[in-house]
């Protein structure tokens, strides 16, 4: 994939302005840029430093003085990430047109004429798949499970029985949809499993990272929201609510029955205890752990997870700790003395 | 699935009362419960709310005056687990019965004849697999292992070579279990593996989270007991020994060597060092790091995992921090004051 | 496996001494050893056990007095590593010989003539896979992916587009190299995926854990240095750059655009932020989170990580923030009493 400036201006509207129009081989961060590349500058320090990029070109906001040919948007980061995939491979290279021969699929599943199913694929009785959803090799898809249209599953996903996909969600390498929720009740001979006969219905172009796990609820719905991503090894127990717009990230954990709102940001290895309600826009840093209920629009931090500046401030004082002991121990002594008349 | 409730009374052995006898088309909770629905209240809050259900009828406690149809159980919960099954799938609606002519089993190994297979089902040689035992697509049984009868693997969870699964045990999607222990010693030239040749052995009933790894030990046998549930995204490190009816939840770490006893409830995203000893039923609270050998029936938590009131109360006490330091401040002021004889 | 004492002294090159020179049927640690089997002792203690222990024979240095019959070796513990490798089970039983018939192997992929798959590999096009490399069953090496030689791939590991491994790299089962990288900006209808259209790249010896996930760069490469071991259930964002000769414990998590030194040990469960610096030989303490970056041989605690000692000081003191509060009312007594003339 080789454009040469202009025609990137081109395809994606935009001015191009230089000394000349240079081959852009490839597409690169700003400090790793070398030569045939293009990069971009979206802030101060990178616009002051383009004469120091082996770049052959940049993305940079209008007005911003160059000495190497430019494209100019406003968001030279958002533009960028409209070359990005100009240089991707075709997505055909990776899931191939077409039914690999080897993908089994039961004759009473219903799949659109165009999907494309990798090696070993294997689709359950009654599965419907949409229009341009594409599985890569070794994808399950179990019975009864729904998918939108242009899904993209890769190696090893799977989406156990009756759960229910939106359009153009994208499930990761082994990443888990439906897997039993963690339920059992104390009995005579230890503890005895509760069936988990809920289903898990993911949102438009949801996105599940690697490995993630989502359980199946024990009954209704374990729910993922429009727009929803979650990074790899993220848990998502059972009866879980996400809502919209949300971005969860890796390692971290949601215990049954949470209700998060949408567009809740949640940092790495954070946890939540069960039943928690997370109101809409909660940020959350990480690895904090969650015990309460949260408003809509608090940062949160730490463990118990308080409010944001709160609980960095107990934080850095608890780094002060030792100071703390040694000015009590002089208070004490200073109080000493004069107990004892020999203070002065 | 249909039932009148005067069959699953029959079913489950249990009286029923009410002014008609319902169809029940599903289960669910007691807040998500609709038309047609059969839901439980084992708490007062619920039996005091069954005015205000939209269910069919409900499983109660003998006594409680109820304007629905009721099943009546001394353990509603306990009740309605039994009848989520009735409203469970048909096992082999996902564990289709029989042997998928996919699956590739190695001539040496050795099924019971009603072990069903999944399509791309992989035995090695010299495995063994028990009566009644359903693996789902792509379960790999790696040479000489052994399974017990009625176990259940689904999708993609793996068995590596010469461990060995009790009776009904189960295994979710993408679950490893017999992975190389993290075992290096420092060698000229780097970090020198040593290699991994112990086992792992599950007990009967434990049941094993989607993508949870299990390590086989460098020499003998990482056990987990009878009955004992790892929830998903749990690592085990060799050497390991779990007790019986154990629960660990989400994201916990177990490292190398540990010993567990019987009873020991772990909640989500817990780590523990190497070589540590818990005795049976403690309880160890989410998140917590626990650095030190846990007596039998002690209840821990934080990091490190100390006594749980006493942990709670470290915890109170740190946010109050910035409090303590105003407070000692005042002290320090009122000395200062006292020494150059402004006081008072 | 069954070796004489003196067999295995003269494949390894050492002394050995004993009254007889006994069948060795297996390899134990020292607290588990049973008659027939080979154990060893690295420190005092065992040194001074060796007439509790019921094995045939002992590793031990030379000079330590033994009832037992030993073999004589500087390093106790490297040379029972070497004995370990004669007691595996051969290669071959787990990932045997040849081509399975059932693996994919896409025409224009190239294979050295001695790569042994195993049943259902998948190998896209462009792919390249060097001598000696062994994929176990449903392994996933996607399009223009480059493994080099002797690598190991254990059951379900996947390497995404264009990826490369170095020689002798072992993944381990469900393990995803070049999965996309977590990344996203804000667009008027919701989150937008940037593209992830860089690679992987591991280094020669590198070995990565079951279920392990390691993101593709943005752009440019997500790296993992020469010797480098990561545990299961990591997580290695975008980006990022580990250098060689690091341990990385189960469950860490590293954010996008760190870059590690060589010789970096890190405990399980840490996290840390994105765009850190950790130098040559940081030691990052068991669930830390780490917030800076951190100068090479230091070693860190706690969250916000800081220098070792001080961190667990802090904890310490912070276990005892219920007699501080105490100290601190009696010193505010003291003084008030004395505010009202009541002091002494």
């Amino acid at each position: 994939m080789v454009y040469r400036l202009s025609e990137l201006a081109a395809r994606l509207g935009m001015p191009w302005e230089g000394p000349d129009d240079p081959e852009i081989r490839g597409v690169a961060g700003f400090e790793d840029a070398g030569p045939g590349d293009l990069t971009f500058a979206a802030d101060r320090r990178r616009e002051n430093g383009l004469d120091g990029t082996l770049a052959a070109a940049v993305v940079a906001r209008p007005g911003v003085p160059s000495p190497l040919p430019v494209l100019r948007a406003d968001d030279p980061r958002a533009a960028f990430t409209q070359i990005l995939a100009l240089y991707a491979p075709p997505l055909a290279r990776v899931f191939p047109d077409g039914r690999h021969p080897t993908a089994v699929v039961d004759p009473t599943a219903r799949l659109a004429a165009d999907v494309a199913l990798g090696p070993y694929c294997v689709v359950g009785p009654g599965a419907v798949i949409g229009a341009g959803s594409r599985l890569g090799p070794h994808v399950v898809v179990e019975a009864d499970a729904v998918l939108g249209e242009r899904c993209l599953l890769h190696a090893a996903a799977q989406v156990r029985e009756r759960c229910i996909l939106g359009d153009e969600v994208i499930l990761h390498g082994g990443a888990v949809v439906g897997s039993d929720g963690f339920g059992y009740h104390p009995g005579r001979a230890g503890l005895v499993k509760i069936p988990q006969i809920g289903i898990v219905v993911l949102g438009a172009r949801v996105e599940v990272g690697a490995n993630t796990c989502i359980d199946r609820a024990t009954t209704g719905v374990t729910r993922v929201g429009e727009g929803t991503k979650l990074d790899n090894l993220v848990q998502i127990a059972h009866n879980v609510s996400v809502g919209r717009h949300c971005a969860i990230s890796a390692q971290t954990g949601i215990s049954g029955s949470c209700r998060l709102g949408d567009g809740v940001t949640v940092g790495g290895q954070v946890g939540m205890a069960d039943h928690l309600a997370l109101g809409d826009g909660v940020k959350v840093a990480a690895k904090s752990g969650i015990t309460r209920d949260v408003p809509a629009g608090q940062s949160i931090f730490g463990y118990p997870a308080i409010e944001f500046r709160k609980g960095f401030r107990v934080v850095a004082l608890t780094h002060r700790l030792p100071e703390l002991f040694q000015r009590l121990a002089r208070v004490e002594a200073a109080l000493g003395r004069r107990r004892e008349g020999k203070d002065d």
